[in-house]
């Protein structure tokens, strides 16, 4: 069995980029690439290869000179590193346009992110299908899905006024059914205990990270 | 006038912090706030002080002992720097759940965003209506648009296969009319040329993050 990565040692920054390298490294294990260098993953990416050094070090994992790193064992040690050895369950709740969008998104079944329910208030979307022969259930059942199934990730897609509410929902059951993590779409900021991770999405910081960038006449 | 903030010096992995910065001022500001210390932000917001005061250090600003920061002066300063004292014209390309979802986003016009125009190619999405009395155009008059408008940011969320060729179109137009940016959802890498500022938004990368910290049992 591979050693174990010290998860505490990666720097939180440093996450994102391991989800970038992954998708990279990934490619160029579908066009049966065997060996990269930092230099080449650096200009394939842009980023700076010393940067990439650097964060393949916290697996331990240092490139030889003039051969460079093995891309499957870096897949391997990568996916570890992010959890990604395992499936997660993840239920949507909120089954608005955005939620149903998500629920399409092919992307997260490849990544070993299996969508087992997705919640809705509205007696209009209750039991309407969404896919694989599922249909949304009623929100009312959230606490008795959650003790009845292992849900890891929930993603809300509710209201900006209903976010919090549902959050204290699916934070508040007994430790051992309460979800372990969530990813928040509605705009606003949200709350939970310390050991339930949360990450907001914000679609306007993406558009403000284009602005910063955007050099034009008014 | 207030000086310009030199762009160059701030490094880009600050900008996403900026804009959680700017969420967070906004809010103290709407509360009648009128003075924050670095490390009352920082409590708030889960960061280093050192690295908050560092990172205003980039405008000029810093924050007296015992008294702090002017918050409405950092809410200017950091819009400034954000490219947010402006209008941006947005496009949507897609008018599939994501891009309905993107299209109904009240976060973006509270920012200085303007959706301008929303496309697809399906003669069953063509001409129905988006909001404000508008209707989704033809894909097919793209650039006949972004030549009789100017388009900042284009919105890209058509399917993975589609994603480069409308780009290409986008940014293949004359220097003048051709956009901006591109902010693109469809889950493939696209490419531009080095004076377009592409952004790419991974789902699959924020449920990673979260398997990440999440710590369980199989």
């Amino acid at each position: 069995m591979a050693r174990p990565v010290d998860k505490t040692a990666v720097p939180s920054v440093t996450v994102p980029r391991l989800t970038v390298y992954l998708r990279k490294l990934r490619e160029l294990q579908s066009r049966g690439v065997e060996r990269v260098s930092s230099k080449q993953l650096a200009e394939m990416i842009d980023l700076n290869a010393a940067q990439i050094r650097k964060d393949f070090s916290y697996f331990g994992e240092f490139g030889t000179r003039g051969v460079g790193y093995e891309v499957e064992r870096l897949v391997d040690e990568i996916k570890r590193c992010l959890g990604l050895e395992r499936t997660w369950n993840v239920i949507i709740v909120g089954a608005g346009s955005l939620g149903t969008a998500l629920a399409r998104y092919r992307g997260f079944t490849e990544q070993g992110f299996k969508l087992i329910a997705m919640f809705d208030t509205s007696p209009k979307k209750v039991g309407v299908g969404f896919g694989d022969g599922r249909t949304i259930r009623d929100a009312a059942e959230l606490e008795r899905f959650c003790r009845g199934e292992t849900v890891d990730i929930a993603i809300v897609t509710v209201p900006a006024h209903a976010a919090q509410s549902i959050i204290d929902r699916l934070v508040g059951l007994e430790p051992e059914h309460r979800v372990g993590a969530i990813l928040n779409f509605a705009p606003v900021k949200v709350f939970a205990p310390r050991d339930v991770v949360v990450r907001q999405v914000d679609f306007s910081s993406e558009l403000m990270f284009l602005s910063f960038y955007l050099d034009r006449e008014a």
